[in-house]
This record gives structure tokens, C-alpha cells and sequence, in this order.
């Protein structure tokens, strides 16, 4: 889908909303819509065939008009402030806002350069860009599977080279694997690289440390490779050496809730039905309370997106929409397990993140 | 200096302003006051002693009282709402809040969650923590260092093996540089690193491509290390095989301002006349219209940060700020160049990216 049809799919929901424009101002909302990935930017779309107006700073200048050569370019630090003016001078009434990413002191900056402009009015219109960003296009999908099989080659490489083994540290794991998923053809890592062994994993969001890996330990791997803006998200827990009795049943729990997650995605699923699902796998074997988090989450160009699967989910899965599936289960001091996909919901979900599930003892 | 001494100077500020507690959710200001570096978290700190209090969610129980030993830990998602109640129930009147952090969406969850609470006010303290995280203390200042020179020994190391080379893409030269930075002791990059080569040195911020380096190319890198949470930044322009007049022309022009900007830091100097004393240099030139944005910024927490150094900035600098000198002539289709350091502000600053800055001939 081109960037011009994005548009127009915002276009239908703004008429539907009674908006006459919307102020873009959610930099991966900017992207989605226009092309453009400066820093600084905000995006200007009117609810009729008007072509949609990109403000940006002067660093930017080339770059947008290069990444964005169907809309209209205002050179202009103030980003916000300049489109809002512009919308006031072009008659708009109702102008749509992005009230989950604008701050309050921003707003407050808005309706500050909007008193002169009675006629136009600031009308919240929070997650309207997201609701369309939650279906996957084709060449989204493109850029989320090349991102995966980046992250999925990056792993095997270092399996294969015998580069997790104890007498290594966390933080040497995470820079090979990150270096490995650079040669791969990533633009960098989606996210802070996990590197987690033995009592450390049992902290689900670990940061690699000088740990040194030993015969025993868990390994929980968490990562993601960033192309073109997509990112992945996988991992994948080992045994060194050999495992224990406990870390082979926590193992084959983890993976038989991550099993029945991924069984769960169809549309129209509810999103808490698919938590639960993996859930009362762990739930059942008893140790509901050691799986801390929610099941998953959207992934696109945020690693975090719409939808989230938890407990707590209102709404249901829509085909076409990219998530994870990772449960866990964690025991304090011992050690933990995460097994995590990235998938693409359909009938029957298309996995992206290859790599096998099977207990691997390195 | 320690968190806690940290959170009393927090104290006195919000003693001055007659709040009674803040609450703090930029995830940067929760870690400079308490250590924790987790991505779902707020934290009340109270004007007076009792002491304050950290929200986060159960994915970092055991990470919060690991990193943060020294507060109270709240185990919940809604960690603001939680919060804000928290100190409605102990009697505070007026809690400062972040509106240049909270969103319109949820300054409005907040209003409803204190809607049975009609003795707590919520008062906007916007920067009240990035004012105090202006000035970085002994051990903020270590870890810049630490940053620094890893950006400095990993742009060496590519010198020295001849990785900066005709036949090479900017992806490859970028790839070099982040595995290099690691083996430095980085955390990871503190930005999107950027290598720029020939025409595309024209566009301040490019990202890197499969452009092939050629003979005669300028080749712009702008870079930086992250250690701990603390970012270097730093750019080097280099040109390959041998240089044409207007490369050298404009090489020594930007040295020039770039030295002019780094003589004019001190201590109780107007932020708009550093980026003055800079500017000037190359608009005598007749390059002004090419130098497209301010000359520098803060750094640390963030990679970019308080404060702001262009012509429009307010304020003086600060002892102890971080800061960055980086003039830029841009001459679009053919080249540009950009000299960029990280400096602490003193009496005599101390320059802590030390790679040299004389034109290399690669």
C-alpha cells in the first residue's frame, strides 16, 4: 500500500468522526502516513482530497522531500504549532489530535496559537492512526519477515560458531548476536538486547551484565532486529551443559503454553481469550503466579503496538495483525524460561520467527 | 552523588515552589532519582522526608528492589494513577506534575482517577528535574567519560585497520562501528549512527545506505557510546583519497567555528551567544544559509537534553553542564561536513571526545 493510500483510509475515518483534519503528531504515525523518518516533524491530512501538508526543521529539508515527494513541505521548527495555523487558515472546524501522544504543555501550546481562531476547535482523536497501523499491508508484512529472518540467522550463527558456552559473559553474547544481526542485513537492534543466565533469568527484563555463563545456567535470549523501521521480537531460552529435572519441566510447560497461545490467534478471537489460553496452561501446572506479564503485543514500527494480549484486552484479533506470543514462567533466584514468537494472524497465523522451540542443551 | 541526595535537592526545589510532592513519569527523571531503569514506571517524591515511593509493573519486581533499594516499590501497571491516589490518601494538597512528559490522554486519566479527592491539586512542574539534571555530578561526568572514549577508541580502531575505505558501503562502515563500540565497553549506540558519504554528507541527519565510498567522497560520521545510561555524541568528517579545494575550503571554515563555539563556553555565558560566536565564523564566510541548525545541545540521560544552544535559546550556561559544539555547512548535492564534540562546561572546558579534529585523508 502506498503511502497516498494510507491517507485515504484516514481520510474515510476522519469524514466518519466528523473531522475535518487531522494533526498527526506521533513520529511513527508521521512515518506510516508520509514516508518521512526525521526526528522532528508532524503531519498535516485533511479529510477531503486535499494533499496532506509535512512540516519539518531545517536539517530535514533534503531528506523530506525525498522520503515524501507527494505531500506538501513546510520548513518550520514548530512543528505542531505551524500545521494547526494552517488548518485554522484553511477553514477547518473540527481538528482531530493525537491526545495520547500530545502533552499537556504542547496542548496547551496549541490552543495558545489557536486564540486568534474561533472557528476551529481541537477535538481529540487519540489512536485513530494506530486502529489503521494494526492491520499489517503486504509490504509491511514484507519488512516484519525480512526483520525476523535477520534476528532468526543472527541466532543460528552463533549457535553454530559455539558462541554461548559458559566462560562467557552476557554482555559478549549480546554483542555478537547484535553484530551478527548487522551482517544480516538489520539496521540495528529493535531493542535493548536480553541476555539473561542462570539466576538472572529469572528476571524477565534483564540487562546483559559482566555475568559470566556456567555449566547449568539457563540462557533466556531476548531480541529483535530493525529493518526499515519494522521490528522483531523472539526468545529463546537454553540449557548449558545440562539440564536439571526442574528445568526441564518448566521448559516443556513454557513451551505447551506457548503452544496453545499460538493455537489460540485466529481473528476474531477476544485478545483476553488468547492470554487466557496460554495461561491456564502454566495456571494448572501451578505456577500461575510466576508468569508475571501479559502474553504479547503488536509489533510493527513500534516493538510495542496495538493490540496488547492480556487479561486485561478489551476488543478481538483482526487478520492481518502482527503480535507476539511469549509467555514465561520465572522462579526467583533459580531461574526463568520466556518462549516468544513473532506472528501474523490469519487462519492459521503465519510464523515469522523460525528459529526451533525444541529444549536445546549447548 | 547518591539517588537520595539526588531526591532531597528534588526537595528543595519543590519546598520553593510550594508543592507538597511530584510526581515524576519520565522514565529518565525516574532513573536519575532512583536508580531504576525499567520501562513502565512513576515516582512520588514527597517535599518533606518521608520517603518516596516507585511504581512499576510485576515484570520488574525483583529489577526494582535490586536497583532502587533505598524507596518504596508499588507492583502496578496504572503506575501514575497509582501514584496520584497514593498521595491524595496522604494528605498532599498541591503534586507537581510533568506536562511536558504526560500526555493530554493521561493528565485526563488523572483528573478522573483524583475526581473523589477535592483537597489535591494537580500543579504543572515542568523541567523542575531536567533543571536539576543540567548540571551532572562526579559520577554522571565518569560515565560520559566512559562513553566518550569508547566512541574515541572505536573510530580509532576503524583508522587504524583501513575499514574507511573507497569499495565500502555506509551500512558496512556503520555495522564496523557499533561491533566496535561494543568491544569498547558500550551498552549499545546512543543513537541511529549516522555515515554519510559523498553527496548524501549534504543531509545533516542520513542514515546509512548501500552508497559505495569513493575516491574523493567526504564522509561524515556522527556517532556516540552508550555507558549506563549515558550517551556520548560525537561527528567526525573525513575525506577519501585526496581533497578538492572547496573540501579543504570548507573543512577549515567549520574547524574554525567549531573552535570559536568551544572558546566561548563558560560558565554564566548567554546560550545564544555560544551559538553566535560559532555562527558568525561561517556566515562571514558567506556559508551562513548552509549551517542549518543550532550549534549544540545538552547530554546525558538523553541524547539530547537541556540545554538548548541556538539562537533563540534562553538562559546561560551552567558549571558541570554536558554539552555538545557541532557547526555544519552543508552544500547540498555535493558534500558537507560537521565537527561535533562532547564538552563538560567550566572554566576551561574539558573536552571528552578526544579524537583529533585536523583534516585526515583516508
Amino acid at each position: 500500500m502506498t503511502h497516498s493510500q494510507r491517507r485515504a483510509k484516514l481520510c474515510d475515518r476522519l469524514q466518519s468522526a466528523s473531522l475535518d483534519a487531522m494533526l498527526v503528531s506521533d513520529l511513527n504515525n508521521v512515518r506510516y502516513l508520509s514516508g518521512f523518518t526525521g526526528s522532528n516533524a508532524a503531519l498535516l491530512v485533511f479529510a477531503d482530497a486535499r494533499p496532506a501538508v509535512l512540516a519539518t526543521d531545517g536539517r530535514y529539508r533534503t531528506q523530506a522531500s525525498r522520503q515524501a515527494p507527494d505531500v506538501e513541505i513546510v520548513i518550520e521548527r514548530a512543528c505542531a504549532a505551524t500545521l494547526s495555523l494552517r488548518a485554522a487558515e484553511a477553514g477547518v472546524g473540527a481538528l482531530g489530535f493525537e491526545g495520547h501522544v500530545l502533552t499537556v504543555d504542547a496542548y496547551q501550546g496549541l490552543t495558545d496559537t489557536l486564540s486568534g481562531h474561533p472557528n476551529i476547535a481541537l477535538v481529540r482523536a487519540s489512536g485513530t492512526v494506530e486502529t489503521l497501523r494494526e492491520v499489517k499491508d503486504a509490504g509491511e508484512v514484507a519488512l516484519l519477515r525480512l526483520a525476523c529472518e535477520a534476528a532468526d540467522a543472527a541466532l543460528t550463527d552463533l549457535i553454530e560458531r559455539g558462541a554461548i558456552r559458559p566462560g562467557r559473559t552476557e554482555k559478549q553474547v549480546r554483542n555478537d548476536l547484535e553484530a551478527a544481526m548487522l551482517e544480516h542485513g538489520a539496521d540495528g537492534a529493535s531493542f535493548e538486547t536480553i541476555v539473561a543466565a542462570g539466576a538472572n533469568s529469572a528476571i524477565p527484563h534483564h540487562r546483559p551484565t559482566d555475568a559470566v555463563l556456567a555449566d547449568g545456567d539457563f540462557v533466556k535470549i531476548d531480541f529483535g532486529a530493525l529493518v526499515a523501521g519494522y521490528h522483531s521480537d523472539m526468545t529463546r531460552t537454553f540449557v548449558l551443559g545440562r539440564a536439571a529435572d526442574w528445568q526441564r519441566e518448566i521448559y516443556e510447560l513454557v513451551a505447551a503454553a506457548q503452544r496453545a497461545g499460538r493455537e489460540a490467534l485466529a481473528p476474531g478471537v477476544a485478545l483476553c481469550e488468547v492470554d487466557r489460553a496460554a495461561r491456564a496452561v502454566i495456571a494448572d501446572a501451578g505456577y500461575g503466579d510466576t508468569f508475571s506479564h501479559g502474553l504479547g503485543h503488536g509489533v510493527g514500527l513500534q516493538i510495542h503496538e496495538a493490540p496488547g494480549i492480556n487479561a486485561k484486552a478489551a476488543g478481538t484479533l483482526l487478520a492481518g495483525a502482527a503480535v507476539t506470543v511469549e509467555p514465561g514462567v520465572y522462579l526467583p533466584d533459580r531461574g526463568g524460561v520466556r518462549i516468544e514468537d513473532t506472528l501474523i494472524v490469519g487462519n492459521g497465523p503465519e510464523l515469522l520467527t523460525r528459529f526451533p522451540k525444541e529444549l536445546q542443551i549447548l
